[in-house]
Parts: C-alpha cells; sequence; structure tokens
C-alpha cells in the first residue's frame, strides 16, 4: 500500500490520544495503539524516502532519567530529533524520591517552552508511575493557570509498572514479521523469567509485554521459577485482558515447558515482586548494609535457578524448533557478557541481528506517542508534511 | 494592540544594544531596557500565535556555568532553541578562578562557529563579572584580528554584581501586572533580607532588583539586619538612580516596619558583604577549614534573626495586605522545603502561580537580549518575522 | 575566484571519499585531501557569507569522546551543527577498553537515525584505531542487515595512531598561510619534541603530522631526544611518501640543529613508543602502581630535556628568525601555564593569534569530512546550496 492510503487509513481509527500522556499501554484502546503502530510505522518510511516529518520549528523535549540508560535516552533523542524539537537533560541525583513541593515547581520551570517530558523512573516499587502523575497533575495545573503556554506530553520511558515504549517496539516487530496484527491471533507467546549474575532488574517489561500482548489475541505464557511473582494487579490484568480477547493466559514454573511449540519466547530475568518491595523500603531509609544483605539473599536464591537459561535444549521444544527470540537489551549471553545468564551465545547469535531490528523500532514508537499526542488528526498532519515534501537530506 | 503596531513602536526606542554584551542593567539606557522588554512580550506572543521567531538556521549558544543551575540553564536553552541556535556546554570544573591565558585562548576555541555565550559565575566576589569581561576582551581580540567570523554576544547569566536576566524578568512581570512601567511609578517594593538555613547565597538578585527597578521611579526599601549590607557600590548606585527617576531609597532594620504599605515584596536570604570576602579570600586560598568556621559563625548569626520570616503578619501590614510577592525561586519555604525559611507555607502558596508566570519570562528576556546583540534594527526583523509567517508546530 | 568556480572545480578532482569513514589521512588520495581542504574553504566562505550550507533537516552525530576533549568536541559540535545535525554524547567510563559484542551492539543502538559518529580514542596504543574499525564493522553489518536505513560516516577524532582533523586543519592553515599546496613544495617543516611537565601525551599528532605533511613536497625534519621515538611504520611510511613526493624526510636528535633554516616549526612533547607500549599493557592489567611508577621514570627523564624548549635561541637559527609556528593547542607554556615548558611566553605570544587561526579551520574540516562521505557528488550539492541562498542568520 502506498503512503497515501496508508495515511487515510489511520481516519478509521478512534482515537483520544491527542493530549493525553502515554504512561500505561493498558490506558489505551485498541484502536490508539494500532494508531501509534502505524504511525511509527509511516514516520519511518516517510525518513526512508528521505523525506522529513519534522513538525516542530523549535521546541524542547526533556528527558528526565532517574535511572540508567544507553538505548532508550537515544531512542527518545532521535525521536525528538526527527520532528524537530532539542531535548534538553534534567539532571537530578540518581534515583532520589523527591516529590511534593519540589515536583510541582521544577516540572513548570522546565516547561515554559517544552513540549514533551520524556520520564525513566523505575527503581522505586510504587514509585515511578505515580511520579509521572504527579509530575502531569502538576503541569496540568501550570497550563490551567496560564503558566505553561502548551500542556507537554509526558512519555513514560520506563517506571516500575510498564515500559510501554519497548512493549510497543516489540509489537511493531511482531506485527512486521508475521504480516499483520491479525496474525498474531493465536501464536503462543513465552514471557518467560531467566537468570542473571545480576540483581535487582525491573519488572516493568515482563509486566509490559503481558499487559500489551495480551490484548491482540496471543496465547500467554508467563514462566518463572515460584517466588518470582510479578505485581499481582498486573497479572490480574493480563489474565482478564486475553479473555476478553479471544487468547489465552497461563502460568507456569517450568522453563522447558512452558516453551513447547512457543511461537515467540522473551526470555529476561527480573527481580521478584517481594523482593523490590523490600528493596523499595530499604532505599526509602537509605539502609546501606540492608540492601547488601537482601542483594546476597537474592542472588543465591538466583543462583538456585541457572538452568533457567535460554538455550538449544529449550529452543528445540519451540515450533519448528525456531521460536522468534524477542530482548529488550542488553541480554546477559552466556560466556559472552556473563559467565551464564539468560541465553545461550549460539542461540543468541541466530537471533541476534532480529533483536536490532526490534530495537529500532523505539525511537519511532516514541515519535509517533509525540505526534498523536499533539496533532489531533495525524492524518491530515502526515498529508501536509507529504505534500510539503522537504528532504530529511538535501 | 495588534503585533505590527507594536513592532512599529519599537522604532521610537533608541538603542545602542547592538554588538554590546549584556553584563549589568545599569550599563543600559532606559531605551534599551524597554526595547528588551518589549521584544521578550513580542517573542512571546509570536510564539503564542504558532509563528516561530527562529532567526538562526545554525549556530551555537555556549554556556558557561561556573555554578548550578536549573531554571536559568533551561531558560538559556529555550532562549536559544527559539531563535534557532543549539547550545553547547562548557564544562568546567565548578567555581574555579582560572584566569589570564587559559580563559583567553578558550574563548576563541569556543566561539569558532557560536553567536552567544552565556555565564554564570556568582561564588567570588569580585571575580563574576570581571571574568565576563576578561571573555569579552578574548573575544575582541579574537574577531579584529580575524580568528572569529563574528563577535559572539556574552550574556550575564548572575554574576557577583548583578542578575540582570532575573530582574529584567521580574521587571517584566511587574509591567504586566501592572499594565505598564509608567504605573510603576510610586509603587513601593520592598526588597528584603529573609532568613534561610543555607549559607552564602550571592547578592546578586537583591542587588540586580535595587538597581533595576530604581530606575522606574518605585520607592524602594531595601531592609536587612544590622551587618547584612550589600556591595556598597550598588547601594550607592541605586540611591542615586531613584533620585534621578522621581523614586525614593530608603534603608531600613526591620522587616515588619519596611514591609508597611508595599506594593510589592521581595523577600529573599543573603550572605553579607563582609562574609562573601571573607569567603572569597578563603575559597582563593583553598582553606577548606577556614571555609567551615566562616559557615558555622555566618548560620549561627543568621538563626538570631528567625523572625525575618515573610508571614501572615509581614503580609497584612502591605498594602491591602496583599502585596505582589515576588521570588526567584526557589524559596526556602517554612515547613515544606526547610524547617525555617524564607516564607510561611500558606503565603507563599497564594502567591505561588505567580512566581511560576514570573519566572516564565527568564527565556523570553534571555531571548531578546540576543536578538536585540544581534539585529541593529529590531523592528525590520520582527516584521519580516510576522510577514514570513512560519509555524512553529506544523 | 568567485564560489560559482571554486565549487566548479571540485569537479576536476577524482574522490572516493563517498560512504567512506576517515580514519587515518594516508589512506586517502591526494585528489581526496584536496577535496576536503577545498569542501572545509567553501563551507566556511558560505557561512561567512550568510548562505547556510546546512544539508540535514534533521539526523544526529554521535560523540564518542573516550578522553578527555574541550577543543575536538566543540569543532564537532559546530560541524554538526553547521550541517543540521544534532549532537548526542555516548557516555562510557573513561578510556576503557569494551571490545566485542559490547561494541557490535553498541554501535548499531545508537545508530538507528545517525549520520556520523565521530570517536576519540588515544589512550592506548594499539587500541583506538582497532577499535573505530570494529565499530565501522558493526555498522556494515548493521547497515547490510537493514538494522540500520543508512551506514553511518565514521569519523577519527584522535586516535593511537593519527589525529586527521587536526593535521587536516594545520594543512589547510598553511595552504592560505603561504597561498597553495604547490607553495609548500621545498618548505622545511620541523615536528620537534619538545619538553613538558606533563607525561603520557599522545604520539598522534606528530604522526599525523609527519604521515599527511610528507604527502605534498615539503622537507620534513621529526627531531626528538634519543629514546624518544614514534610508531615505527608511521615514520617509515612518512620517509616513503616523501621520496615518492619530491620531499625529503630526517630524523634528527638536537633541536636547534632541526630548526635551522625551517620555514615552519611544530615543538610538542609526546610520549615516547616504548613508554606507550608499556603504559598499554599496565592499562590492560589495571597496574596502578605500576602505571605511578612508569610515569615517575618517564617524567625524570623528560626532565632531562629541559632544553628542548621552543625560544628566542631557537627562533632565531629559523628561516628569516621567524619560522611559522604551529601547535594543536593547548600548548605548555614556560612561565604561563607551566614553569617550564614547550615554548618560551614571548615566542608564543607572538605567534598566539596565528594558532587561533589554525584551530579556527577544524570545525570546517570536520563537516568537509561528514559533507564528502554523505554525498558522491558534493560539487553538485554546493551548487545547489549557493542557487538555494538560505541565510545563516535571518
Amino acid at each position: 500500500m502506498n503512503l497515501e492510503n496508508r495515511i487515510n487509513n489511520l481516519r478509521n481509527l478512534k482515537s483520544g490520544l491527542h493530549g493525553k500522556d502515554f504512561l500505561l499501554t493498558w490506558e489505551k484502546s485498541e484502536d490508539e495503539l494500532k494508531m501509534i503502530l502505524e504511525v511509527a510505522s509511516l514516520l519511518k518510511d516517510l525518513r526512508g524516502q528521505n523525506i522529513s516529518p519534522r513538525v516542530f520549528d523549535s521546541g524542547l523535549a526533556i528527558s528526565n532519567f532517574r535511572d540508567n540508560s544507553t538505548r532508550t535516552r537515544f531512542s527518545f533523542a532521535s525521536a525528538a530529533n526527527l520532528l524537530g524539537l532539542t531535548v534538553a537533560d534534567l539532571d537530578e541525583e540518581k534515583s532520589q524520591i523527591a516529590h511534593g513541593e519540589t515536583v510541582r515547581e521544577t516540572a513548570n520551570m522546565i516547561s515554559f517552552l517544552s513540549d514533551f517530558i520524556g520520564i525513566r523512573d523505575d527503581i522505586f516499587l510504587g514509585e515511578g508511575n505515580k511520579y509521572m502523575r504527579e509530575v502531569g497533575n502538576a503541569l496540568d495545573e501550570g497550563y490551567e493557570s496560564g503558566v505553561l503556554p502548551v500542556r507537554p506530553g509526558i512519555i513514560n520511558l520506563q517506571c516500575d509498572i510498564d515500559h510501554p515504549t519497548q512493549s510497543m517496539a516489540d509489537l511493531l516487530h511482531l506485527k512486521n514479521t508475521y504480516g499483520s496484527l491479525d496474525a498474531l491471533k493465536g501464536k503462543k507467546i513465552v514471557m518467560s523469567w531467566a537468570y542473571s549474575p545480576s540483581y535487582g532488574k525491573p519488572m516493568s517489561v515482563p509486566q509490559g509485554i503481558i499487559g500489551l500482548m495480551s490484548r491482540f489475541g496471543m496465547n500467554i505464557e508467563l514462566a518463572y521459577p515460584e517466588g518470582y511473582d510479578l505485581i499481582p494487579e498486573v497479572v490480574d490484568l493480563a489474565r482478564k485482558n486475553s479473555a476478553e480477547n479471544g487468547g489465552s493466559f497461563n502460568v507456569s514454573h517450568s522453563m522447558k515447558e512452558a516453551m513447547k511449540e512457543a511461537d515467540i519466547v522473551y526470555p529476561k530475568s527480573w527481580a521478584p515482586f517481594h523482593i523490590m518491595q523490600q528493596r523499595t523500603e530499604l532505599l526509602k531509609n537509605a539502609d546501606r548494609s540492608g540492601l547488601k544483605d537482601l542483594e546476597l539473599v537474592c542472588l543465591a536464591n538466583n543462583a538456585k535457578f541457572k538452568d533457567w537459561e535460554y538455550n538449544a535444549e529449550m529452543m528445540n521444544v519451540t515450533k519448528n524448533k525456531d521460536a522468534l527470540y524477542l530482548h529488550c537489551l542488553p541480554a546477559d549471553i552466556s560466556g559472552v557478557s556473563c559467565r551464564e545468564g539468560e541465553v545461550n551465545a549460539e542461540v543468541f547469535e541466530k537471533y541476534r541481528l532480529r533483536t536490532y531490528i526490534e530495537a529500532g523500532y523505539k525511537p519511532y514508537i516514541i515519535a509517533a506517542m509525540m505526534f498523536t499526542n499533539r496533532f489531533e488528526k495525524p492524518a491530515d498532519v502526515l498529508h501536509g508534511i507529504l505534500n510539503r515534501g522537504n528532504k530529511r537530506v538535501f
């Protein structure tokens, strides 16, 4: 289909994305998610044809990373740049819990000429997503009081609950791999815990995956060693989604059993819910020795599950011994980035370039979130871009 | 008045701002200050009407922060971005005194394709403003020798003497609150010291306020506990300004007495002149224990004046019990950001959103300083922008 | 000659720069080097005439500095900005040796919407240039596999072997000083070691200078105290170049002898090859005490050659007592930036502004490297820019 027709088809989607923050995929309708996927694809294809989709002549996109990041940082910078915005970093002391007055004031102080704020805050359970909403409320107040000329949109670049730019990039990868969202119906996707020598990895990726993939009629298998639970509310939500969308949802505790006949696998480490709860309390109290003890306990426990590695044995029980392997990267690759890890080196190598392609959708997903936040009628603006025909490279 | 007429009215102002650094408000004529206020307003209104005032297709604006900053940093970034410039940070070791050869060379090395350098250097008494002039001299030499294709303009983002982007933003806030600069004549403004649990706050804000507001016929009341003097030359200058411009100037040592019938109040902490002198000597000598001792002495002295809090008791003696409250933010709010501080929480809350609006002028003030530095005839360029009609958001 | 004619003359140069990384000047043909010099000059002159040579409407230029830098950092930022690209910094732990999987993956992750990667990696002998090629291979794979829409070009911003943006800026300075590249034939240039109180300065500048200047028929004199050898292969290459291009090449061990009748002098400190070899081994093994010992030995040895200062005595034996003084800056100036150093203060002062002019070419050299990498027919694009006539400043 040519670009023009694809743009026209956007008009069939009912979207309330305009002016709304993007904090959790499950706050968005199916049409809205489809809209973002398709706008992301269109922005990618426009750029691929050397048509510049720049829509801002000036403006700032604030990045507020309360945890380290390379990939998402570059994705955010790329998305902002593609649309014409300049990134300004809000540097804070790493992973502090600052709320109340400071958040309210700072949110406004950085936003006088800003169009978006991208926030990563995934350290504290119960805090990251809450912080984003606190910023949002401050921006609402600022906008309504005439402090801010526009209400900057907030984009969740990973919180304690969800990692929507990741899961949406993964979904676009699946859509393009299988040809359509419809083709995903009935596919078995295994979101599996995997062993890692590091500790304290957030739960937002697995939660994001089960929360989103359950919307599109897939059969979700969530596999993890006993005790490595995710936030119960998110699991319940995924189960409910599956029931409503013609898919299934199953939790199991054997990696190999889970992998059987899988179409898609996502083996990835995370820290258990109850550990994250303890860790958050310790962090709040700045209890360093307590944190050190917890880490040791947790690592010792992890070490009991080193057989949760995705390797040839696992791969060979999947559909045609060739399930599509997904990962948010970087993966802990046995013998490469660590001694024993999430995935066997040869298996990873087989799918490595496809994980790069998967990652490559993220900048466009973020750009599409910005685009649909800002423009009530994305199709009209995309037509304008196409007709204008500005080249990205002269 | 429509934009076109307002732009035309700029032609009535006699301005020598073109090609001149902005280092102290008192080096600028009344017409020049008016020009900056009005260009700032026009840039804000153009952007508000989605007309992009971008005038640079490329170019760098260097930010040289020798002290921490969030607000001014974002204001500078916003101003640069609005006009089409990209900020490049010159990172140095914090608050060093580096002069001579290094300054001369570095000033040129960062300026080959730069249009502006914004400098914050407010730690050392007698050094910050001097450093800016040293940079300026180096740029003059570079430009005259053919090293630099244009002479980058310097903007004082706070020094030891003045904080012109702050005071000019405050003035624009007053102008807009009261309707005109003329309406400020005869208004009583109280620049008052206030208690803070922190030590070593620069004197540049109070000095900037009395140095600027005394130009517009206001009645200035400078209030502080005995011993908390500002730089004598600046106080003399403010007194002289007041005499020349039909206002009055009074120094007093009781917060409550000072506040009586005030139209506008600016309660804010600062460190005394003689302490700043000692501190600068100690810093120059890297005398850590001396600095620690001085801090203790100073904090102990501050603690004698905890009653210098702006609270309901103070507010109730002001004009209509409702003087306009100004602050450069962040304020030390009792019970919020500190136990006891500059301002009572309820009183602050009453004026909080107005302090945000006050802060929101700063990016436009900086942009106007850039604009009037670069263009000899700002009215012509603004007309060009209006006629061109480029949208900020497509 | 007017711009149009100069642009047309580019068509006489045979260039294979398109799509190729710029890693070593000796991998480029004479025509290609001339092309870069002339495109750099044209970009400078276009900008000087307020014609914007911006060719990217959006896009990132990644800077990957594995060693400190101010000058080159600003040059890269200026070049990217001039062409319309936004710099994104890849922050890594300083001067690590990270290879293999991480490099391969990271190179792709930062490149989805990137056009160039500028790399400085000059700490480890045998590693810096190798790392750049490793990144290049990863980008090739990513591009060929459809991960990347364009293959970002790599620009060597200084490695262990060469510093091509420096040497090319120096060459453009010589070309402009003497009127043409032809005028350089037969000129005597002395690349001389000089004393510095600091240790471990890379060999890439002297190597870059002898490797490049030997291409243009100059008489090269390489002077250093016994033991301060450069990488033997680079010296052999320079000797071979000289023989092929009608110049001469001589190594000597007396600064004053070397300076006799010199047209151009480049007195600059570096660490000896064998020390750099030892240092690299120690760094690889993270042997801190070994590094400390090596530093002491090296500094003690340096101190034997304090008479290798470029001063009036040296200058007075050069051609007309006035050889053109070159330096990559900052120089170690005796009595100014150090007690005893590379150059006498008065002598430096005489040539100081000319070293600034020399440095000022670097942003344009980098921009020309980008331009010729991206456009197969630079003349066509430059004509387009000229005809389009976009102003840099409105």
